[in-house]
């Protein structure tokens, strides 16, 4: 016999522009938002009844008239309201699930000052927060970000690797290292002030990034969500994949030139992909 | 106390094209492999000590050096000798993962006659391979399809959903049905033709997205998943997603026109995202 | 002073499916339609006056307003439709120049048989057309295709280039020719058969390509274009470009493999582009 | 007969990420560079003769070359470096065409000091420059930038436009005004402080942008080019492209909700596309 073992539907990419208008200028909030809703669907599958199903359509509608009346100030806090409203409305959905991607807008500098309402992209880092309860359960809050491109030019290197037949690469004490670091942490508590431990989590892990004596991807990873963890008591487990965006030394020798770890071709594909779950152990707390 | 709960690593984006040369013309394939190797890399986290490390580009190497000599005429053939390589060459790692994308190409028809040493860039559409297996383990063996562009201009209604007061979406019983579907279905048996297999789940489910009757996105893809797990007995478990890409009817008739469901704005954003695990049951077999 | 030298405006990317319906079945296709405008705006850019501006939206009223009633059976047809519509209505507009690229959707088969309402997605080439009107001019009509990816695995080599002390390339005889054609071609008249025009534009390209004993890029790509226009009377110029989408070979020899031209890595940067404008020359009319 | 119009071959997307290293620091600079060549290159496309074709392996390696003993300290220089080189080297070609696209990376601030060796990768924003020579003759330069993506709350407008039967955009005083910047201007000299003039000419058209009272995005886009081009006499010509990225106000009334112009769909397509080229008339000199 056939089974339905899991099914989750709801609206993807709904982009959501919120302008705050204060004496003083303005704020402006960009976000993409992803509703999905797990429950009794079944007859929806298997027989095409469609009465309990919430069109996804209603769904992005509700996106943006919650939007209108929250005065939530973080993603995670909205997302929360967002779950609340649709799970109050429809029983027949057993848990609510969140995403928001937020992008980079920067407020414009213009003759040293800032423009009260006009504003820049930045960076194509995106802020994120994924934000689930089950009916009647409490919130389980992962935020994070993603595409964080960095890279350090000194304090990196990659030796002592297994040698083999099938090894080419060549030991190296001075490596340029690039990444785009993702990240998701898990909150311990759901009523915190979220943009700030945000810039704690981010700020600990870049300042590691700099300093650290790299020996590998890995051992910079692990340090990085280390020190987050250690630095920020309202998260206790994060995932962190680094890609390993190699630039490669060009080979000038050919051509009578040296090469001082000066000249390099950035490349995107192969890459390495180093990632790694990290946590507080429930003994320590 | 902070630990490393789960780790994992590996080389992306490795790109190879094998051209197999036969007396009446040429065979090509185009994949793209992701290695993912777990194990006893704590030290390398801790302390960064690459002793046990694998590099990234030796495995590089070694999807190319495999391939040279591999007689494999499937993704998931080819994938498990790979997979059996490192796991042999390698004790410290507990599992080996591979991951195939293959590209389409077409050998071309000049004068309406296959060509022998010509192709053509088929559809975006990509076949897929997930091969897993633990040290003195068995493997499992995930295949799919991802990026299957698909629309019907009939038989596909939406009506009977949830009415409330943030509804606005109009009932249809006539509207375009476009989807670009990502399936994984999950294998039985490991010694089996991969590629007949994966012809005849395929066809299977495009037979029934084209005669289907749709009530729904959900009722379709259920239909899909179903028919595939009863046509055929190789696999037990299949993921379907199915974004639902709307394409809008223009209204004309601020112009004093009719627009019969003729003139659509196809979207991409946003979209209703619908997905569902579906299987036979053990009971059933 | 500064002044004005230049200027056009119009809408990008209206996206517009069109679906015809038959008693045997239904017939599709997606267009992504650019209308761009020059005229007398000076008064727009220097005083902020829009009195001689049809808005953009308009603009895009106007294609889909346009599409229901044409019975255009081509792209350029349809695209001269909406030039001869805009500068009738806006004496204020000098020229108006439309740009179509059409998707491609196939007919999907089942059991063997068309089905009549159901499409499967082609491949990533586009055809396309770029028509321009002055008022009381005549139409210029170019049109073309993008993005047609196609590879040949023989006869193909590159020697007998210029050696210098930064030349490393070495001299092959037999390598992979893959390219991205991009081709644009002038009509001599306006009341044509565009689609068969085009079909047999194309298959005389495909034919030359496949065929040829190409020595370069540059050699292969001028016998494509020089065919086209000698098999075609109705063109009398085309532009053509093939960027050289390199297979690099990959170097077994490091692990005591050969590689009979067998096993390469395809990249997407750096690559080679060549590119070329080919005409009939009047003296031969 | 056909013959050859024109020809123009070279590399493109040959990335290139140059460290240089101080004795307080590293800077560090990633550019992707083209290089196109035109001149005597007839026997190669009619007959396959590749006696005076410079590979373009070549000329990706004369890239790399050139670059490590350069002083040059912007793109420009750099690229009259190569130009110059390409060009004494190959008496057969008739002119050289260098085009490069810097990306953003930004020294990394950690514990509010400059790190000496780390950095983060800034906006989408791309700086760029296409220098070209013919043998024997003087270079021309046009720098700019791409993808400088800016939006604005408030002072923009868009009201008394033709109102006509497809017109259905409402008038308003106050919209969201967005755009993607793409900017080309062109040097009078070639001797002068690139950098400087650069900055220079970005941040008078972003001042322009943000205090601009805009009645349109025409009159906004000769604003920000009039004024650089009156700011910066070593510049003389600008074409300046600003898509309309439209963010729609939602309709909340159909909820019973006001919309005080703070909730808004940003969009991608279809998007409005305004392009002008601004000049300084030679009589004004």
């Amino acid at each position: 016999m056939i089974e339905l073992a899991e099914n989750r539907y709801g609206k993807s990419r709904v982009r959501l522009m919120k302008v705050t208008r204060h004496p003083h200028g303005n704020e402006l909030r960009e976000w993409t938002v992803q509703v999905l809703l797990k429950g009794d669907f079944h007859s929806a599958h298997a027989e095409g009844d469609n009465s309990k199903i919430l069109a996804t359509d209603t769904m992005k509608n509700t996106v943006y008239s919650i939007a209108r009346n929250s005065t939530a100030t973080s993603m995670e806090a909205y997302a929360m309201e967002l779950a609340d409203f649709l799970l109050g409305r429809n029983p027949q959905v057993s848990s609510a699930a969140i995403r928001i991607e937020s992008a980079m807008w920067k407020r414009m500098t213009v003759d040293g000052k800032p423009h009260p309402t006009t504003f820049m992209h930045g960076s194509g880092e995106t802020e994120t927060t994924h934000v689930e309860r089950a009916q009647a359960g409490t919130f389980r809050i992962l935020s994070g970000l993603d595409n964080l491109v960095i890279l350090k030019t000194a304090n990196s290197g990659f030796e002592g690797y297994i040698k083999e037949s099938l090894t080419t690469l060549k030991e190296t004490s001075d490596r340029i290292f690039g990444t785009a670091v993702r990240a998701e942490w898990h909150y311990t508590k759901t009523n915190i002030d979220f943009d700030a431990v945000r810039t704690s989590v981010r700020e600990t892990m870049l300042g590691i990034f700099a300093d650290h004596d790299s020996k590998s991807v890995q051992q910079t990873l692990y340090a990085m969500a280390k020190s987050a963890l250690e630095a920020v008591p309202e998260i206790d487990e994060m995932e962190l994949a680094m890609p390993n965006k190699h630039c490669l030394l060009v080979d000038l020798s050919r051509f009578g030139q040296d090469n001082p770890n000066e000249i390099f071709v950035p490349t995107d594909e192969p890459h390495g992909y180093i990632e790694a779950r990290v946590r507080r152990t429930p003994d320590a707390e």
